[in-house]
């Protein structure tokens, strides 16, 4: 099995698995600065809302590294904007903000220590959100392993998998778990269009780690799950509002409506850093609006006419009543979510 | 506007417009014999059912007049082995069936005379299906567009649009009714994975007619519908059973699922070609399962793993309590289908 770690700390410089080239090339970008970090981010090099947060953390190192002492700027002053500006890459994914925050406020902690402490400290706290994220991944992963049989096949959408994490993934961390387990969980993986890292990526992870997974088109759900194939849905997520509603790519909202007729349970695979309690319900929740031409094009090439209006959202919100549970690294949350995701955030 | 006439018959061969080309060339392939006619339906050079209805008609012109009378084998035992080929070349729609056995009945009817008659005669049946079919057309828009008031905002799926039939297109005749009637009617259209139909041939053809349409990928319908952005859901079909189940292109099912539950009207349109009281329910229409290859790639570029399994079915079945109206020719149908329909086709 080649190594297709999704990130990684190395002297000093954060290396990230590009991609945007997979499933054909398994290649490293070097970020040294967060500029790049930045650009990482947007462009989609890194993408999963844990692995913004965990690339986000490290940047904030860059950031901090690279501060001159000689500004007029106070260092704090000069992280908090530098941070504002990371935070700006992708506006969606809350753990993005929250990787952010909790780096500003570590470095505040050590306010009035030398200048080489502080970033020390910083680093420290990278790697710590970093390897919180693989331990998360692994109890999710368990508790998701609790709601099915041995047998079962899963519906997943985009890619919550190890590409989008630290290590084993939200979503796709059940199926690993199995393994570890040994039980035999079956995927299939939703292409999901415009981008499609459910055949670029989802497909290409779990064909690496020897999981059996059948790829299908995103419109090809309903007769999958009519024929009886799926057993439940399991998705990442970007976001969780308080009262449940869910930011995930675009798409899950359909999957959802598809899988409540159908009968099938929909959970998402939430760490508790995508809930957001300060966000009331799934209006709030800021939805990004991509380039047309990634509907347009595919693979450069285009599929329409040029001129053709488009609508390109990259997620939408699946209302809380699609939801049969929320599965956190702290435990499974069932409705009603305004209450219970209360009491499991005070945990 | 550039003319982009499906199907033309021209000094004894048929042209069809190569819609495996589109949106980016414009070319027409001629078929000389009855072979060439199998090979473009098969490959989709033509494609849409009332579309390949025509081109079985002449195909079947092309076989006639191929006959050797000096055959041991009768010239109708012959052309009704052609025409079961030319049936074989795509399973589900039944218009190919349908103008198969009308040109074995009318060649049949001639028994006993010259045989230049005989061919004479299907070549007339043949151009007569053709022009019925874009009469069928205007009459399926009109009846449409009684459905609908001014501004009105239509979903379609695939293309039953002027490149799936003679002239209007089926679904699609709609838009072009409004133009003539100064009626405002816009559309989004569906991509239509795996091959794109409402990439390549419906945002393609309503650009050229000058409708305004947005593209959207298929897994962006719920969010689309969910903003109120969609008046009706108008879809072609393959196949309609006689209790109303109506095979259409795959994702035609999710389409419907999502329509009904955001309260949205489901119009299938279908020349009553399509339907076929021998098939009682949808169970009974044979599925096409088509190539891995579909999936898997797109423009020739491999997007996932190659090894990696799919499940690439051409149609799927939208069970009729997912469906509105059956919008024909002759007029709408409404539920109970199974009654309805049996004294729509009586009349």
């Amino acid at each position: 099995m080649r190594e297709i770690t999704t990130l990684k700390w190395e002297k000093g410089n954060l290396l990230l698995l590009d991609q945007t080239l997979l499933p054909h090339t398994v290649t490293y970008v070097t970020c040294k600065n967060l500029e790049d970090v930045y650009q990482a981010i947007q462009t989609m090099i890194v993408r999963g809302a844990p692995a913004i947060g965990v690339a986000a953390g490290y940047g904030m190192v860059l950031a901090a590294g690279a501060y001159e002492e000689t500004s007029e700027e106070s260092f704090f002053d000069y992280l908090k904007a530098q941070g504002e500006y990371l935070k700006s890459s992708r506006p969606t994914a809350v753990n993005l903000m929250w990787a952010v925050d909790r780096i500003v406020k570590t470095a505040e902690g050590f306010s009035g220590q030398p200048f080489e402490t502080v970033v020390k400290e910083i680093e420290a706290e990278a790697i710590a959100i970093h390897e919180e994220d693989k331990q998360t991944n692994r109890n999710i992963g368990m508790n998701l392993l609790s709601l099915l049989k041995d047998g079962d096949t899963v519906l997943t959408h985009c890619n919550a998998g190890s590409l989008a994490t630290a290590e084993y993934g939200t979503a796709l961390s059940v199926f690993y778990m199995a393994q570890e387990k040994g039980m035999n969980i079956k995927a299939y993986a939703d292409e999901t269009r415009p981008r499609l890292q459910g055949a670029n990526l989802t497909a290409f992870e779990l064909t690496e780690h020897g999981v059996d997974v059948t790829l299908i088109c995103d419109n090809m759900a309903a007769v999958v799950m009519s024929q009886g194939k799926i057993n439940a849905v399991i998705v990442g997520c970007d976001r969780v509002a308080a009262n449940g509603d869910t930011a995930n790519k675009i798409g899950t909202f359909s999957v959802s409506v598809l899988a409540k007729q159908f009968g099938i349970p929909v959970y998402i695979a939430a760490p508790t850093t995508t809930i957001d309690m300060d966000c009331p319900t799934g209006k709030e929740i800021p939805i990004e609006e991509r380039s047309r031409e990634e509907v347009l094009r595919i693979n450069g090439e285009y599929i329409a006419p040029k001129e053709v209006k488009t609508y390109n959202l990259a997620f939408d919100v699946t209302p809380a009543e699609y939801i049969t549970a929320i599965v956190t690294e702290k435990g499974i949350v069932y409705p009603s979510f305004r209450d219970n995701l209360k009491i499991l955030m005070r945990k």
